[in-house]
Formats: C-alpha cells, structure tokens, sequence
C-alpha cells in the first residue's frame, strides 16, 4: 500500500488515535527491529509460517550464498516474546506495552493481501500470573479507539475459552477433538448451522451437537447457570465472562457495544481464557477488525519464566484499505496547513515570512508561497492543496492596516486588521 | 538499536517534536513501502551502495536461487524519486513532503553504526524549476525543531555550492578538479589547515590555495564583495547566499544561531546550491546533525521532467544514541500513564473503574492496578512505573467522599474531596 498524501494524512490519523487510546490506559511503547534472527523467528512456526517469511541477506552474504541469518518479522508477537524474555530483569511487571509497527509477509501481492501491513498491538504481560481485572480493560481500549475512529457503530464480542472447553467435556467430547470442533464453531453466524452441525455431529452424536449448538447460539446466561453438570472449567469461564462483561461496563463501555457471543472461539489454541472480536455493524463481511485473548505463556521457546498475557492486535492497513474503499474513511483533509500566504507583491516578501511566523508561533501550520506566480496561478495551487485560508497582503492592505483573507472551501473573502489576523485564521479553521 | 519503555518514550518525543515542526511549515507526509525493487533502488548508486544494501526474498524464491528481485531502502531520497515520478500526475506541485521512516544498511553491527535507523527527511520539489525563496525556508524548519528539542545551543550554517564554484572557476582552478578541492575545503575547521592547504596547492599553486582559504576561513562578506574577478556563478551563489541569511532571519531565527559558512562544501557532487549543517556548539564532535541543500534533478532516472529540489535530513537513531550517551537527552519519563488507580478493597473494583473512566475521558492517561497483592507490593509497583499520582480510595475515603492521592515524586499524600479528583490531578500532572 502506497498512499497519496491526503490518504496518508487520514491513515495517519487512524495510527494517532489509535495511539492516544493506548496511552490513555497507560500502555508503554516499544519498538522492535525490523530483523529477527532467522532461528528465533521461525522457533514457533510450523510449515506455513516458513513459507511466508522474508528473509534477508547482505551482498556480502548472498555472493556467499550463505543460509539467511536474518529475517523480517512476520507479526508482533514473537517479536514481544524475544523482547519480554530478553529484557525480563529491567521491565516492570505486569508489563503493559504498545506496538505499532510494520510486520511483512512474503505473499503473492493481490488484492486485500499486502506484503507489508501495520500491526497495531497491545498486550498486558505478567510475571508467573496475571490478574483476571486486566481482561476486563481491553474491550474498554477497544471501545475508546472505535468511537473516537467514528466509522459507525460497531459490536465488541466476547467470549471464554476455558467456559468452552468445559462445556465440550461436559458434553463428552474428547480433548484431542475440541480443536476440531472450536473451529466450526467459530463458523456460527457466519456459515450454514445445519453443515456446521453435521460436521459437529461427526465427532460426537447427533444429539450433542444440537444441544451444543443451542447453548452457544442462544447466547443466553440463563441457559448457561442452567446447564448441567458444571465442570470446574465450565464454572470459572461463566464467571471470568460474567466478570469482564460486567466490569467493562463499570469502565463506561455501553451495553449496545458489548456483547457475549459463545460462538466466537478463535481459531488458535493459542488462547487460554477471555477472547475478544469485533464487528462492525453495518459491515459485518469485514470480519473481526480488533481481535485477541487470554493466553497462558507468551515466550515459553525464549525463557523458563512463564508469562501468562492478555492482548489484542489491529490490522491497520488492511482495515484502512477496506474502509477507505466503503467510503468510511474520508481523504478530505488534503494538507496540514491551515493558512498559505500568498506572494502578492514579491517586494515585500520579508513581510510574508514574518507574517508565517506569526502563525506558527501562535501553532497554526502555514505554508508561504515561494514563486512569484501571477495571483491566478497561486489560487489555483492554493485550491488543489486544499488549504482552509489563503492570505492576501499587498501594499493597498498594508497601508490600511488591514489583511485579506480568501477562506476557500466557502469561496468567500474578508478583511481583518492586521493586528487580530492571527484570532481570526484561529477561529476559521476551529484551534 | 531496541529501547527500553523510558527510553523509548524520549525517543518517540523526539520523532513527535520532528514530525510537528514539519508540519507546523505545511509538509505533508508520505510513507513509502520498505521493499524497492532492486533494479530501481541500485540505478544510481556506486559500488560502496551495492554492498550496503540489504536483498530480501520470501522461502520460495530462496530455495529456487533466483537473483532477489527485491531490497530494503537504504535512503529515503531514491523512494522519494520513485514515488515523484510515479505519482507525479496526481502530486500539487512545489510538492512539500516529509517522511520519517526507517531505512536499512547492510552494515557489520558497530557502535555508532546501525543496520536498521530513522531517517526524517523533507523536501520540497519544483516542476521544471523551483522558486528559490524555498531555500530560505529550510533552516527555520531546523530552528523550529532543535529549539524545541532543547538539546542546548546550536548553530545553522549555510553556504552556497554556485558560490563556491564561481570562486574556483575565478580562480582558475579546472572544473575537474573542484570535486577534489571542494572535499579538502569541508575539511576546514575539523583538520589542520597548513595540511589542507598545501593539498589543495597541488591542484592549484601555493599563492592560490593561500588566496582561496584565506577567503574561505575569513567568512567575511565584505571580503566576498571585494573579491575580483566575480563570474556569474559567483555573483548568483552570493546573492542567493545573502538572500536565505536575511529571508531567515525574517522568519524569527536569531543571528546567534544562524552562521554563513564559506567551508561548508558538503562532499556530495549532488548538491548545486545552497547547504547547510547544523552543530551543536558544546558537541562538536558529533559532526552535522542535520544536513541537506538545493540540487537541480530528483529523479533524472525515473522520469522525463527536471523535478528540482530542497531539502534536509535527521538521521534520529544516530542523533539519540549519541545524545543519550552524553546525558543531553534524559528518559527519566517513564510511563504514558498520568495515574494509577490502586486496588486497596477488591470488593470496591468497580469503583476503581470507575474512577479510571473519569480521568481518561478527562484525557488523562490512567491505569489501574490488576492484582489483589498488598498495598506496600502496589505502592511498589507505582514506584517503579514512575507514575506521577497514585490514587488510594478505601471504604473509609468513600464514606468520607474524600479520596486519597500520593504524589510520588513529592512522596506525600494529600486528601480531595471526592468531586475535585480530576482537576486535582490534572493540576499536578500541569495539563
């Protein structure tokens, strides 16, 4: 994804805001390199991963054709995991930390798959045990950043793994089948229940799977505190879901925007507990656009400590090209500036640069015009640049005090005395 | 270079800082993908490029032994020239663009020498010409930056290539020579003069090489005036270089920090106007932290039209490693978080949420503590977090409609009336 620079105003806006949100529960940045050693990268992969990374070489290295040392990172995870165990004795545990960061796949470039993508990521890290409370503060990060993103309403679905797992015991479903069955789960809503079904039915009976079905489509709490027997995973995922619906709540997240979904299993095994989705509403073919979960051991390959985490990731990019193509992101902002001083009069240049400064100083963006274009030229520049106020001062201004200003989106004019100039470009473009 | 969370919020200041004063002058931001193809990033460069660069190649292409079709960039000047030409139908031009991104060396692993750094880089590009008053702008981008970085007093200097030329030509000196002595004059200042002199002696006589350095070292522009005979390159190098001194001065950068320089060559044959440098006074051994100057074609190798240009790079990682080491920069703020909210009765953790809630949607960044361990273990946590205010609120504090705040870089305690929680601690945090 290569962007213009009115799209990459938008996206940067996307990236601040959600940052801001981090920072706001007082997540800490971090920045990895974009290197992993080849040996650490690839500890945790299986053969699919293998075959999407990139790795890298130096011509010395390759006219050797020596075997790649190192490779890009393919997401923010492992990365985190080498860090956390690598820095183990200097960082403060429960150790909150943000990434935002690009993370590189060594895919076919097509249409919604990028070699290149922004992963934006949080994750709460504790040493030997983490709190249950700090599952309940993700969907509230969630929350903060979808509302301020304003891309229409959106549904946090959450879900527990460990209530899951108890159910399928419950329910007399082998262990070994559990990955098998989570997985169509994880299809409610979104395939044909009765295929799903059939498929459940395959590895227990056709009985079970109904009733399974039913429980976790009815989404009801009451269905569930009915069910028997409980198991004590069964007990301890009701109450963790029970207790992060109700604290997210507490943390002023509304009803409307919350929801316990018991079909959302998350595919990987990776996930021990709470898990997180969301959707948005209107767009629900999106597929999840913030997903996470609860996890029993973040770098188990990297360090003998365990380190129990919660956490969520964005997938920046892809969601900015999908909205951007929905029309939900507007590349309307077309310029940081807000005012363009324009060369009226090439004699009196000194003026327009200490006009600019004026405006800086008082923390307005402006531009000077550098040419000495007739005035049609540098309005017409002034427009495609899309700047809020273009202004005008000539030697008939100066010597009556005054200054012009050309607000262009209302395509109107007006004078103001020199002295309130900076007030007014102020109140036009709302700082 | 991998920080800690302290160190990498100073670093994350700094990059903000740059990224602000960019735009504060209208530059507006691009990002480009890291990956060029290979063919692309290499038109342009020598030998001493090719070894440096990085070649990357997904599992498939490695195992094949194909010739790698892709590598990381290693400047932001080649993408920047990709991205011109490629875009540059859809570009507003003077085409003003910043990017801060990181670019890749494939450098052996060194002190002071990194394979992965940032580099922040504006330029602003003309179609077929490019005003010159843009010259003028650059060095108060600069200004604006390291005195809001306030890593002590700095110097700007400037020169003028055409200026330089003008003289060597003057002078007699052959043009294929000037590369030569233009080297040896960069050195002034930094290496022993007699040595400096007496090779460029051998590219001219002694009475010349005296005559040029004797004009050079004396940076006196009333010498410039009365120095005969002037060629045009000369009088066109000295009004422009006059021109950006008085420009920026206009613009609200004072005489101490701004400096004609008569040695400033910059090595590189691109540049074709004016230069700058930029010392900090206490230390300067660093060399340039900021560098940059006006040549006359971006992207002679991309695109058919003369596409001129003016611009400045910060290499950031070098800067503040290097600023870091010498205590100019302190990470001694080491949490985004504002507050901590304290668990002091687990059966009041609503409460806490809160409580948590009204700060941050008063935009103040807070955190609350997960774990249900001992007051003295959390006021220990809050300590090492370095988080300004803890927040003790009890059943004591509640039935009081008080509550409790330590300020822990005061390390005292203060009661608010439960009411006044937010601006209290917005008013010790000063926001």
């Amino acid at each position: 994804m290569e962007l213009l620079p009115a799209q990459q105003i938008a996206f940067q806006h996307m990236l601040d805001t959600i940052r801001a949100n981090f920072e706001r529960f007082g997540f800490l940045p971090i920045e990895t390199p974009v290197f992993e050693l080849t040996d650490v990268l690839l500890t945790k992969s299986g053969g699919e991963t293998e075959k999407q990374v990139y790795f890298v070489q130096s011509t010395g290295a390759l006219e050797q054709a020596k075997k790649p040392e190192l490779a890009l990172r393919f997401d923010l995870t492992v990365p985190l995991a080498r860090y956390v165990a690598e820095h183990e004795h200097e960082l403060n545990f429960p150790f909150r930390r943000y990434q935002i960061q690009r993370v590189y796949r060594g895919e076919r470039a097509q249409k919604g798959r990028y070699r290149e993508f922004y992963q934006c990521d949080i994750d709460v890290i504790g040493k030997d045990t983490l709190p249950f409370a700090y599952d309940a503060e993700v969907p509230a990060v969630i929350y903060g950043i979808f509302s301020q993103l304003a891309f229409g309403p959106f549904t946090i679905y959450i879900n527990n793994r460990k209530l899951l797992r108890g159910l399928l015991e419950s329910l007399g479903i082998a262990a070994e089948k559990h990955a098998d069955v989570l997985n169509q789960v994880d299809r409610l809503g979104k395939q044909d229940r009765a295929e799903i079904e059939a498929k459940v039915a395959g590895h227990t009976s056709p009985e079970v799977a109904k009733q399974l079905l039913d429980l976790l489509t009815a989404n009801s709490l009451d269905a569930l505190h009915a069910f028997e027997p409980q198991n004590a995973n069964f007990k301890e995922g009701l109450r963790e879901l029970e207790d992060v619906y109700t604290s997210t709540l507490a943390l002023g997240v509304p009803t409307t925007s919350l929801h316990i979904n018991l079909a959302i299993a998350r595919g990987l095994d990776y996930y021990t507990g709470t898990v997180y989705e969301t959707f948005l509403t209107d767009h629900p073919k999106l597929g999840s656009i913030c997903s996470g979960g609860r996890y029993d051991d973040l770098a188990s390959h990297y360090t003998k400590s365990k380190l129990p985490g919660v956490g969520i990731s964005i997938g920046a990019t892809r969601l900015f090209s999908q909205l951007l193509e929905l029309g939900l992101i507007k590349s309307d902002v077309k310029t940081t500036a807000h005012a363009l001083v324009l060369n009226v009069e090439t004699a009196m240049s000194h003026d327009y640069l200490t006009i600019a400064n004026e405006l800086r100083s008082a923390g307005l963006n402006t531009e000077v015009y550098g040419g000495t274009d007739k005035l049609g030229k540098q309005m017409k520049y002034a427009d495609r640049a899309g700047v809020p106020v273009a202004i005008l001062y000539g030697s008939r201004e100066r010597d009556g005090g005054a200054i012009k200003l050309k607000i262009l989106r209302e395509n109107r004019e007006e004078d103001v005395p020199r002295s309130e100039l900076v007030a007014r470009v102020r109140a036009i473009c709302s700082i």
